[in-house]
């Protein structure tokens, strides 16, 4: 059996308990997506002790970047045009780990820590059916009604290597692309969020000076920062820094979720928001009127289907062929003011701009033959205007 | 004739000018949708004075707030997701007034002063044909290539009373939902707004005391401010003035226009843009998750369709039914910080909730039954796991 | 506990067999839609004899037609471009009537006949969640393997008034707006049906001649047929005996349950299927085009949503009112010829059309004028020919 | 200049009727697309006689049918779901020839036939811009007010090699894909059409036995028929043979043209109708269903666009993108009985179908687990049912 293993108290338990409860041999498998804490070695070993036959830990976070967080930047993923889908497009590159995993070592099972009642349990169950048709999955927590206080316990029986004292009022979910922080007080939707909720950025509402950035990108993937090359991971990292520090990229919302019911979230995607803004306004001067149309649709589609756990799908692939298809002439730079949680384009520059200043100017130079409008306007409203005689027949 | 009429120095000379050319009589028509500026009884005046044979001026605010701005707003509408159709929208009320007058006073013409490269000619025309099948348009600026410097001689030569030294750097629409600024050095899409070009709103960079706010809706309408009751009109009004003061609302976006260009816009639109984060944020709490879904295609339709003139259309009339049915329990609180240049939801309490403590709860008193979600998950993602079954094959 | 009762061998049986294992009374609900067979007296009779403490039979079909078939006509409702949703509008009025009894009854339990494969047990207890939230939902078939041997046995030791010998080789649903034939030989997909599995149409190979029909409609209903009114549900009935008679109407398709698989059907619906064509040109000729094009994905949108069980549904209201505004021109005549299996518009007249004969005709009389082509096309392709530029530079 | 040639009497007298007005050389271009009629040496020679400096004929077959009928195929191209875009695909490909005669002969513009108030010319004119920008387009019927009256009494006065006795009653346009009649005494849309103006399909209401055929389709391509291989062209005209024999592919709608009025079209489409029918129920079988569900929306949008004269634009080629994406496992046999005007599927298989007969089956041999349905029902229908607890409230 494999089991997705994050290094803390939940998981590191599970290792002893599914072995003992269902007789398979554990294969931990840890991938960092970029949520820092603890390194892998030390979550490595913590799992070997904790009765794991093996342990596999994973620096996913290049690959996380590049094949999960790029192509949410290019859909413009707001989930309810609000949310980047932090832990929607995580859950696929630990899907992916696990299934190798399980692969490799014959697993028949994969195990995850998941309850029954988020999202996270379809994305991964979904992922990995359609990876591996034939694994089957067990998420102790919500199948043996698994819970922290029997974690506890368990592992205060058996000495553990764990620190069991620690406790976060919140449940938090984190990577790269951004942080989740959801329940407690937070359950109740008219508390507003507290500070000590939020850890990728500071308080917007403290004075600070304004941080100036130009962002650089080549068919979609943002190359530059400052005229300084960066791989996609590092330009996520230096804006979650940047922005981050600026208090960009808070969100509240009640969202949505696939199971049916409606839950209250906190994020924080400093890096993210300020990306899929920029990235926005590049496309606006570089992305013609009718494909940007049709691209929003194409876009809300992309995030419903990837926070409905449906990465690894047929309709995902083909929505990636027609966004990839859009990118082709996204290239330029995009000047951004980070300040007071605001992330604002100020200026936008393309060799490939679509903007041209002589067919939009007032001024001297005006290439725009304003006579043909009489005739496009007249049958433009055609339509209406037919109707409008017969409703008034 | 009929004379799309602002008071100010092109329309002013409007009237005489086409009174000569057309040999028709000039009826001028202002309308008041929040613009500011002089009293209607100065404009109703000036016409007279400019040669007019009657000017009518219709205090329109109230009806522009409630038939043009609500349902703006309960579309939630942003053109390319961030424009909340500032002109669009006061374009249709001034052509019904235009219609009112043209029918009244027998004409058989209108007259506006729109240019034959901007939308405002489509709105405009479009408008009237399907208000007024039979009525005929005539623009002097775009029809006989009429100019400012033309305007300011003739003006001279007849000493006409208009002061023709103002003169703006840029093009200025305002009403009560939002103010836009175009041209000047902005045509220049890299270099950034600066300070003189907001009217609407504060400097969001400098240091104050954040503002909150307690927005009150009953089925979709902003129907009490902190408690106190108000009308559309006046919940637009006292958010231009609390969320402008803090510097909310500002946008700067390169924007596709109806007749095939693209040109950057700078607008400010501090109380629309506080309503509608609101009311979006009510409707997450509010709206079933489906209808919400399809909601968001029904609003891209929307706000394309206003923005391309077709607010008198049949399309339009079907669409707005629609959004009527989603907003019958659209009622509650929401609580808000204008703070900083951002306006953010802090808190959102209903009688009519879809949100469930009992069902979102991890703690005590969960009520969601678990055990549901492993079917779920697995017919959920059959489809998926039936076609990756095909691809191995 | 009420129990969905269809007088056959299935759910006479059920009777009993639930009364036994649960210690319920049962409450047998018919409710006639059209799907012909025996009358309702002797179905309900039967059921008492089988044990049910009370049997109700409700005659629904002039409900079926108006408040069912008709939305679904007004849809053009043909899912996967097809299946004019032959058993998916028959379940929610099923429904309505089995939450009222259960209601008048005091009952805390529905039970019905479906297998747990199928589409039906989605709309039967998803429609009785959204009406009576609190009812619990049971299917015998699915939830205790219960199966035909097993009903047989079970009705031969009780000696039970029912002819256990009939046995149809195919799963056969029908009512008035069709008939679904399922299983079988049907199973392999490369098999034809056979004459034998249909009984609504007669072969539309054999020669005979053409019948000629004028569909009248108001307001996107029909009301009369050859100039005499009717009522929905006798237009309806009409037009399934003579497109019936044409073999207008059989459909063999592959389609996707919404628990997740393929699956095999044959169709017949006659009348459905040329009330619908007709309603479709009739649209062509009285619905303006944007309203028509959207049209297209709301209703394509009320397909999936009737299939998928959600009739009783906040987006399905929603749609129905957007439906419903669309509907206010459709009124006119549509001359139709049935014959070998088809059913094709020959003519249209209406007096709120919006077929213009001066606009459209080449001949004498054209009041279009050309010249404002010119213009139109010009701008119409501007952002083409801006992006093509680009794509030179 | 470059004059689109037809070999009919306007186009011939427009050679030197353009010559003469505008003092141009003319280079004749004629594009055979299927339409049949004189041999491409018979049309060159013609245009030669009547005055063209040069004359260029092509082919264009073989590129037609697989660059832009397949294509079409692919996307179940119906507008208003049952129109193929007969002439909306062939004018892209003769632009496309038209702009390489003009930038091999350096013309500086590009003449056409059509009039003001069709599809077509803006079909010629936005193509034209989209692939070069800087040609210039003249319609002399559209722009001079050219008549048929005219064209005789100029091809008399100058004795032209033309017959200008034959005058079809109808407007015909005509190729491989299809066959389209307008205008005379269809008009009148209560009129029905009359066996006269149909040329591709045989009466269907006449008796004959019926056809049946296989067609083998390899990733969407039709690739054989009956077993013979056959190239995309072959398998139109063997299908325009066979179907059209049978009376199949007959149509008659009013549509609504892009200039904003509605008109009566009467098409005939044997061969693309079958193919289409048939690559419909083979996608049913191959193409999983969130996909099929939204690649209905986006074939919806392409046949909009296609329509409107948008082939040549950004968000044509991402639209193809996607539907390549759909295609690859769009492989198989159906069979299919072509007979009395019905082209009705019969048998499908595929070594790629997503039909499973072991989850289909209500047979020995179920694989389908059926208790995974309570719980997903339960999940599905939870947002109705909460929403109607709040309903009830």
């Amino acid at each position: 059996m494999v089991l997705a293993y994050s290094g803390g108290l939940d998981t590191s338990v599970a290792i002893g308990w599914i072995a003992e409860e269902t007789g398979a041999e554990v294969v931990a498998v840890a991938v960092d997506v970029g949520q820092g804490g603890e390194d892998l070695d030390t979550i490595r070993k913590r799992a070997i002790d904790c009765g794991a036959v093996e342990a596999v830990v994973a620096d996913a976070r290049d690959e996380f970047a590049t094949e999960y967080c790029l192509p949410a930047l290019q859909a413009n993923a707001l989930y309810m045009d609000r949310y980047p889908l932090v832990s929607a497009i995580s859950r696929p590159v630990i899907v992916k780990h696990l299934v190798e995993a399980a692969k490799y070592h014959g697993a028949t099972t994969v195990s995850h820590g998941c309850t029954g009642k988020g999202n996270d349990q379809v994305r991964f169950e979904v992922g990995i059916g359609a990876l591996a048709p034939d694994l089957k999955c067990v998420a102790p927590v919500r199948d043996f009604a698994w819970t922290r206080e029997k974690a506890i316990s368990w592992a205060n029986d058996r000495n553990l290597p764990i620190d069991v004292s620690k406790k976060s009022p919140y449940s938090i979910d984190q990577n790269v692309w951004g942080r989740a922080v959801e329940t407690g007080f937070l359950e109740d939707i008219w508390n507003a969020p507290i500070e000590d909720v939020y850890d990728y950025t500071a308080n917007p509402a403290e004075p600070r000076d304004a941080d100036e950035v130009v962002i650089t990108f080549d068919k979609g993937v943002p190359v530059a920062i400052d005229g300084e090359t960066v791989t996609v991971l590092q330009a996520i990292q230096e804006l979650n820094r940047r922005a981050g520090a600026q208090g960009v990229g808070r969100l509240d919302i009640v969202e949505d979720r696939l199971v049916g019911i409606k839950s209250r979230e906190v994020y924080e995607a400093p890096g993210a928001l300020a990306l899929i803004t920029a990235h926005q306004e590049l496309e606006n001067v570089t992305v013609e009127r009718d494909l940007a149309r049709f691209k929003r649709t194409v876009e809300q589609r992309w995030g419903e289907l990837v926070y409905d756990g449906l990465w690894f799908s047929p309709l995902k692939d083909a929505l990636d062929t027609f966004i990839a298809e859009t990118q082709q002439y996204v290239s330029g730079d995009i000047r951004m003011t980070l300040h007071g949680g605001r992330a604002v384009v100020s200026g936008r520059r393309s060799d490939v701009s679509l903007y041209d200043f002589n067919l939009a100017t007032y001024d001297e130079g005006d290439e725009f033959d304003q006579s043909l409008a009489k005739g496009f306007i007249q049958l433009w409203g055609l339509p209406s205007k037919i109707a409008a005689r017969r409703a008034q027949r």
